[in-house]
């Protein structure tokens, strides 16, 4: 009995989560009310001050609900999970609803008197998770530190994604990660796998 | 005569950006008034509407002001003077009210309904011409393409302030833009310049 009530509060969860990135997306932060999220979920207010708390615990678990949105889709292991990861992302930050407000939360946070980095370390240590898998197989040149480089890769991802949405509304988005790793690659890759890690949309599981 | 008028609105031009950076900073964006700015500055809202034409003006205008806050101060070529470029904005970002005001708008722009990639293209613009003065010096790996380095090191500089500034409030943004350059210049720079291209702290005049 216990797990039906767990995972039915898990739907709600999601539901008052993809409600609340749509009517983010349709009417911004400062406009959206949190009496349109719970209307278009189907909920009642009480569902959503017991699952966040306030308009901006919604806004919280959106920006970080990133990783789980991506890391279920994929396999590889070590250097070749961080390309992918990031390939993912790139594809799909155009489409995912609850991605795509997370993402853009977690930038324009300042103006809607946030300051939370909590997304991006979240991101990082799964990153430097991956890498150490990847140091302790060889997969990295001699003196490449995995935290140090998975603090540049969320960094470097969010700024890419900015540039990309505001120049093209990230139509070439996934073109410049591919060139992100072109240009990473020769510098953090051991020979032994350097030519082996793939990266370009290929990489994207089609679900 | 021209010149005496000319500098004078130029002046002119330059306190009212001053005083708008301080407000935007102050207040936010969108509770920042053009009636303030201009009693700040010390001049009518005719001046305002003359210079910039409206607040959204103004926000474009500090956006746009980067560069002209950073390469005044530069000697240095090619690849050495587009890693100069990053550090000095990396030491200036914390303490240019004109910089970190236009490094925040050109972020959080979205939220206050505008969408204008000009700052964006104006540094990749900027960075691609010293980049190809160094692709013609020799000091470029083969292969590395001017634009597309210039484009990641824009769209990755753009990132790596977001997190710093979330996590630490700029406090470790030169070490953050260092560990880029130790990251990216194994790949992109020649064998014959590799060892001699300078990056840390020491590259940023004092002024």
């Amino acid at each position: 009995m216990a797990s039906v009530k767990a995972e039915r509060a898990a739907r709600t969860r999601q539901k008052l989560l993809l409600a609340a990135a749509e009517v983010f997306d349709e009417a911004g932060y400062e406009q959206a009310a949190v009496t349109q999220i719970v209307e278009r979920a189907g909920f009642t207010l009480g569902a959503l001050y017991f699952h966040f708390g306030s308009k901006q615990g919604v806004a919280k678990a959106l920006m970080n609900a990133q990783s789980m949105t991506i890391e279920p889709h994929l396999q590889s292991t070590g250097l070749q999970r961080l390309v992918d990861i990031t390939l993912v992302w790139a594809d799909r930050v155009r489409r995912d609803p609850i991605l795509r407000a997370g993402v853009r939360l977690a930038i324009e946070q300042g103006s809607h008197g946030m300051n939370d980095a909590t997304s991006f370390e979240e991101w990082r240590e799964l990153m430097r998770g991956h890498l150490e898998v990847a140091r302790d197989s060889g997969e990295l040149r001699d003196g490449v530190c995995p935290d140090r480089l998975a603090r540049f890769v969320v960094g470097a991802c969010t700024g890419i994604q900015v540039y990309s949405n505001l120049a093209t509304e990230h139509t070439d988005l996934m073109e410049r990660v591919c060139d992100m790793w072109g240009l990473l690659l020769p510098s953090v890759a051991s020979e032994a796998v350097a030519h082996g890690i793939l990266v370009g949309p290929v990489r994207v599981p089609r679900t």
